[in-house]
């Protein structure tokens, strides 16, 4: 739905709609037994739910296409992500509550581990731990450039921010990370004049950060890459449009960036899914729709390791009960993107979706197939939020 | 498909398409069978058809819009209902053969009843007669507004229609309706100057109407309401884009309206089913497309009554021999949106679709289930009319 049309026909009602977004929930079939992970995995509470619920598959940006995070919710939040584009940097940075202004250019960082020809060996720097990293961000610090400010900010485990304040900068710089091991960081470089000071400025920045790190004799986190520069883009808020009171329930601070950049407010919750679920009943007066985050399927699906999706699946599924007693009239359960196991990384593939409401029922079992042959079909992604609307009563009649 | 596209593919051709619009298809089983009013109807005629049919789900506008029936034929009559948006007004105005400048402004007009705080108690006025409707509507013809020519029109029951006529008027002009009983008619407002002016003219008019109203001491039609502030839009017309004379067997008068703007011919057949058809037959060498429009199921899930609906499929589903007997090359059953009983309004769901010709087989069965695990799956109703030519050969090949 076009967002005009969506902020005509929206109307304010007492129904509660509940959001929950399972990190990279879609998976594919191992071979060794011809079932995906969520065909594996234990889930009487999920496959009940769906017995009671509309299903079908969401693509989250279109055919073919692997969404990043970013892309993924902006659609489950009814965005086109092709229309809104926000780069990662912008997205860690929100993430920390760094006040971005609309000139400054943010960068997501992570270190790394270099050989002694600056070629990577681990892309993570073995996934250091967040107080090291904090001292290593530390360091960083000091490094000056004149003719504009640099901010190095920790996020959580290898990964950084870093944003450049000053006059005239440009968001459209290219990364320094070659994405794969074996392979040296990359200068970066600017496509328009603004971008290209701004390139010149992020290479001034590595190479003072690489002397800084060889002096330090830091061995595991010896080198770092940037990426996702970008600048804070303006996203119609979804309390103006869908007439809808937020709330984000999320644990990493990249979703938890994105759901405040849509205007949700973001509750701390950092103790996983018990502690969001009771706050989210703690405050469910306070809001009309709650986006609850769960990581671990994505986790585990990145790291190709089946067996652990199958567990976060089962893990989930154990939450599904106090997740109904929340007594939301509109409860989906979806997924930003696949994340299948076997590809140990995002891909294209449908995901998923589950929408419950009072005027609901469906078929047995919550699983890839059983979903592609659910009364809604395959559909958009960006369609969730208005059929979530309609269900929830909050959509007024189109026309006469 | 484009209407552009349509034009340069569109081809004569001596093969008849028939398009039946059931108005309110689609329902929801209730709780105390587990059955929609499909499912739950007698309806072995259909259920053959479908057999011999292909089968799908139209959404009428988008997924969770819930349509009003004029942009639910618009998207059946091959037009993007968010693009081609037809103001109430103008419809019933259309209806009744009143003929629009392009420069009047037309509105709906309820009578209602007024408790004696001016708080509406019925939207309808108790649906007073035809007749009565007519007298009230003679006595509010005597109101006159210096700068602006009035125009009270009666259309059935409570049902009337108000056109402006005049220099600088302007349709962006809001309801006095507040849609709910216990409330006050409200003001109308204009968002442009124009449109500003118009809503002046419009209260000034409805303050004398109701001084007239009370005056002649009439109890149930004391008040009236007014909605839908319209100029006529330029509709492009189906002879034109898709090659075909087209014919619109509609008792209602919205219907015939709507079908006039796109360019049918409408042809009198008051008497219902019976009589459309024999129209049909009379008329089957003057028309390649006739719309036969059947309103009773609409009615009977409006009126949220469950048994009536399915009585008024079982109805329909007996005319069905006599409709296959009109010999159409292409046979289509549609709905313009969904009206389930149990939600006792027009609703957002996928409406079950059938077509039939000489290429065509189905499931047995026509239902909200049958329907979506059909050949033709869930479509965009704007799909139906090119599917129908491309059945009737009445499409040539799209490139080389």
């Amino acid at each position: 739905m076009k967002l005009d049309l969506a902020r005509e026909l929206s109307q304010v009602s007492s129904t509660k709609i509940v959001l929950c977004v399972l990190d990279g929930l879609g998976g594919l079939a191992r071979s060794s037994s011809g079932k995906t992970e969520l065909e594996e995995a234990h889930t009487p509470n999920l496959d009940q739910l769906a017995g009671e619920s509309e299903i079908g598959s969401t693509i989250p940006v279109g055919i073919g296409i692997t969404p990043g995070s970013g892309p993924g919710h902006l659609a489950l939040f009814g965005y086109d992500p092709l229309e809104f584009d926000i780069g990662r940097g912008v997205l860690e940075a929100t993430g920390i509550e760094f006040q971005l202004g609309p000139n400054d250019v943010a960068a997501r960082g992570n270190f790394c581990t270099l050989d002694s020809n600056g070629e990577i060996i681990d892309r993570r720097a073995g996934r250091i731990e967040s107080n090291r990293s904090k001292q290593i961000v530390e360091l960083l610090r000091s490094v000056e450039i004149e003719g504009v400010d640099l901010y190095v900010e920790p996020v959580r485990e290898h990964r950084f921010v870093l944003v450049l304040k000053g006059e005239g900068l440009g968001e459209y710089v290219s990364t320094t990370d070659p994405q794969i091991e074996g392979a040296k960081p990359i200068p970066a470089e600017g496509t328009d004049p603004a971008s290209k000071k701004t390139a010149e400025y992020v290479n001034t920045f590595v190479a003072a950060a690489n002397d800084l790190l060889a002096e330090s004799g830091e061995k595991q986190a010896n080198g770092l890459v940037l990426r996702g520069f970008a600048k804070v883009p303006l996203l119609p808020q979804l309390d103006d449009i869908w007439k809808l009171r937020c709330a984000a329930l999320a644990v990493y601070p990249m979703y938890r960036g994105l759901a405040s950049l849509a205007g949700m407010e973001t509750l701390a919750c950092p103790g996983g899914m018990a502690e969001q679920l009771a706050v989210a009943r703690d405050r469910w007066d306070d809001f009309d729709y709650f986006f609850i985050h769960y990581k671990k399927t994505d986790a585990a699906g990145e790291d190709g390791d089946f067996e652990a999706k199958v567990q976060s699946l089962e893990e989930f599924d154990k939450s599904v009960p106090a997740i109904r007693e929340l007594g939301a009239d509109v409860l989906m359960i979806a997924g930003d993107h696949s994340t299948p196991a076997v590809l140990a990384g995002h891909s294209w593939h449908p995901v998923p979706f589950l929408l419950n409401s009072a005027h609901t029922s469906g078929k047995v079992g919550f699983s890839e197939d059983s979903c592609r042959l659910g009364a809604l079909g395959t559909f958009s992604a960006t369609e969730v939020l208005p059929l979530a609307m309609a269900h929830a009563g909050k959509l007024q009649k189109y026309g006469a």
